[in-house]
C-alpha cells in the first residue's frame, strides 16, 4: 500500500476573498490539477504511475473492461473516464449510475476493473454498489477526493483526486481531478498495451499543459458572464454533443440545473431528431458543444438544425467555426483531442455560476441538495 | 434463412373510424402483440423460436454480451432489452444510441451480438452503425419492422417486430412489439444457458397474457385523460424509476415532449437527490414509475421526496401504494415481473396523447419531427 499525501492549507475552508466557495474552487483548478498530476507522470516511459491501485503491469494487461460507478457529476465524470479508457487503451469501457448498478443484480465480471468514482467517499449508492461488487468477487478501486473515507476504506485501493476539499455543493475541482485522473488510468492501461510510446508522450505533455489552459479559459469569465446574463430569463435549455462533447454536455446541463434551477436537458446531438427538436423554439436556446475533432461538420450541421428552428444557440469550441453560425462562441485552448472534455468541461461551469448569479440563486447552497448525498 | 410472412390489411394506412393515426396503432397493440407472438412460443420447451435469428444452440451459449442500437425511442426499446437479456440469461447486455457508437470508434467484440432495432429498417444512423459493425466483424441482427428495408438487408437475419405498418410519428405498437421480441431474445438466451423450464414456462406464460392485460390498460383510457388533461398546463415534467422502471421513464418522457411539447425529462430516481430536486415545485410534476418489484419501498421514498417539495406527482404502478400518497394513481395489471416495463410503457402513450389532445397539438405530425430519420 502506498502512502497518500493531503495538502490541506489553512484557508481551505474559508472564502479567502471570494464571494462563494464554487467562485473559489473554480479558480483552484489549474493548482488542484496540478497536484493530481504531481508525481505521477512519467517521462521516460510515457505513463502514469498510479501506485495506489496496487495492479502491477500483468494485473494491468488482465483487465478485459472497465465499469465506472458514480452518481451524478462523479457518473458523467465516469463517462468521459470510459471514453478515454476505450480510446487510449481499446479496452471496452462503461459507466452507470451507482443507484442503479447497486439494485439491478448485474452480472459481476471477475476480468472487470470497477471503477468507484465519490468526490466525499461517503456518497450512499456508490458505497452499496462497492459492497455489493466485493461480495460478488469484482475487482474494485476507488476514485476519491475524501482520505480516509468510507468507499477509500472499503475499496483499499484507487486513485485519489488530491482536489483539497470541496464545501461548494455545485462540484468544480474535485469534477475535474476525477478527469484527469481518469485520463491517467487510461494512459497507464494503454501503455501496457498497444498505446506507443510517442503516443504516451502526447498525452503526458497534454495533461502537463492542462493547469495553464484551464488558466486561460477562467480568464474568459467577463464573456462567458455577459453571455449567462443574456440567456438567463430561459426557462428551458439544451446542451447538445457527441462522442467526446455528449459526457460535457451531460455535465453542463447538470451544473446549470443545480444552481441556477432553469431545467437544463442534454442530449446527443443525432438524437435531437428522434424527439427533443419538437421544443426547439427561440425561446429555448441550446448549448452545442464543438470539439475539434471529425465530428466538427455534423455539430455545424447539428447548430444549423436548432438555428433553423429559431433557436438561439451558444457554441463551446475549440474548432474553427464559420462566422455568424452560432449566436454566442465560447472558445478553450486546443490540447490533445482525448483531454479535450476536460477543458471544455471548464466554460460550462462559469456559464452555470454566472447565470446563477444573475438570477440571485444562493451558489453554495442551492435548494433541495446536499454536497453528498449519504442517505438514501 | 426463414421465410417470413407479414399481414398488411387493406385499411392499414386508413384511418378506419380513428381521429389519427397515433390513437388507432395505440388501439391495435393487443393484435399487434399477439402477431409477435404467434408460432414463436414454445410451450413444450418453455423457449421461443426466432428462426431468423440464424443461430443454432451453440451459437447461442458462444455469446458473451448483447448490445442494443437504435435512436429515439428504439434506442429507449433497446434499454428494456438489455435489461430483459442480463435478468433472464445472465448475459452482460446494454444499449446504445447508434449516433454515438457509429462515430466513436467502439471496440467490436467478436463475442458479442449486436441488435439494430429500428421499426423503418432506414434509420441512418442504425444503418451505419451496422455496417460499421459488419466492416469489423460484428455479429449484427435486426430487429425491425419493415420487410425488406436496408437494414434488414444490411443485417440478413434478425427479428422481424409484425407490429404492421405504422404511421403516427411517435412510436406505440412498434415500440411494444420491440420490447416482445426482446423478451423471447432474452427468453431463448436464457434457456440455452440456467434459466430453468419452469422460469421459462412462466415467461412464456407472462408473453401470453400480455395482448389481455394490454387491452385492460386501454381501457383505462378516460381516466388517464383526466389526469392528462388536469396536468396538460405543466411546463416542464419530471419522469422518474428505477432499474425496470427506469427505461420506462425514459420513453414515456421522451413521447410527452415528442407530442405535447412539454420538456419532460427522465432521471434515475435515485440520481433526484444528485441535482434535479432543485428544480421540483408545485408547476413540476412528476410521473414516478413503480413496478411491483422488490424497490417499491425505495420509490414511495421517491414519491415522498417529490411530495416534501410541493411537487404533484403521478405514480404508473402495478404495486400496492398507500393510499393518498401520490396525488394520481395509473394502475396496470400485475404479471410476470421481468415484463413489467411493457406494461408500464402503455399508459404512457395514452398520458402523452391526451396531454397532445388537451392542448391541441397535431397527433400524427409533431413539429419539427420525421417519422424515420433517413438523413443526417
Amino acid at each position: 500500500k502506498t502512502p497518500t499525501t493531503v495538502e490541506h492549507a489553512a484557508d481551505d475552508y474559508e472564502l479567502g476573498g471570494h464571494t462563494d466557495f464554487m467562485r473559489k474552487e473554480m479558480t483552484e483548478q489549474p493548482e488542484a490539477i496540478a497536484r493530481a498530476l504531481r508525481g505521477r507522470l512519467d517521462e521516460r516511459f510515457a505513463t502514469a504511475h498510479l501506485g495506489g491501485l496496487g495492479l502491477d503491469p500483468m494485473a494491468l494487461r488482465a483487465i478485459k473492461r472497465v465499469k465506472f460507478l458514480g452518481c451524478g457529476s462523479a457518473y458523467y465524470a465516469g463517462q468521459m473516464g470510459a471514453a478515454l479508457v476505450e480510446e487510449l487503451a481499446r479496452v471496452p469501457a462503461d459507466a452507470e449510475p451507482a443507484s442503479e448498478y447497486r439494485y439491478r443484480n448485474p452480472v459481476v465480471d471477475p476480468d472487470a476493473l470497477y471503477v468507484a468514482v465519490s468526490q466525499s467517499g461517503e456518497t450512499i449508492d456508490t458505497l452499496a454498489a462497492v459492497q455489493e461488487l466485493r461480495r460478488k468477487g469484482g475487482r474494485v478501486i476507488g476514485a476519491v477526493n475524501v482520505v480516509g473515507s468510507a468507499i477509500a476504506r472499503e475499496c483499499g485501493s484507487g486513485v485519489f483526486l488530491h482536489a483539497g476539499p470541496e464545501v461548494s455543493v455545485a462540484s468544480t475541482k474535485a469534477l475535474t481531478n476525477m478527469t484527469v485522473s481518469f485520463a491517467m488510468l487510461a494512459l497507464l492501461l494503454g501503455r501496457v498495451r498497444d498505446l506507443s510510446a510517442a503516443a504516451g508522450t502526447r498525452v503526458v505533455t497534454g495533461l502537463r499543459a492542462l493547469p495553464g489552459q484551464v488558466e486561460r479559459v477562467l480568464a474568459d469569465d467577463a464573456e462567458i458572464a455577459r453571455i449567462a446574463k443574456r440567456y438567463a430569463h430561459a426557462r428551458h435549455m439544451f446542451f447538445l454533443g457527441r462522442v467526446r462533447g455528449w459526457p460535457v454536455a451531460r455535465e453542463g446541463a447538470q451544473k446549470l440545473k443545480e444552481i441556477s434551477y432553469i431545467h437544463a436537458e442534454a442530449y446527443q446531438s443525432a438524437e435531437l431528431k428522434h424527439g427533443p427538436l419538437a421544443l426547439v423554439d427561440a425561446e429555448m436556446p441550446s448549448v452545442v458543444i464543438v470539439p475539434a475533432d471529425d465530428l466538427v461538420a455534423k455539430n455545424i450541421g447539428t447548430i444549423e438544425q436548432v438555428k433553423a428552428r429559431g433557436g438561439p444557440v451558444i457554441a463551446v469550441t475549440n474548432a474553427d467555426l464559420p462566422d455568424g453560425l452560432a449566436d454566442e462562441v465560447i472558445r478553450v485552448p486546443r490540447g490533445e483531442p482525448e483531454l479535450d472534455p476536460i477543458l471544455l468541461t471548464i466554460p460550462l461551469q462559469l456559464l452555470a455560476y454566472h447565470t446563477a448569479t444573475a438570477l440571485g440563486r444562493d451558489i453554495d447552497k442551492p435548494r433541495n441538495l446536499a454536497k453528498s448525498v449519504t442517505v438514501e
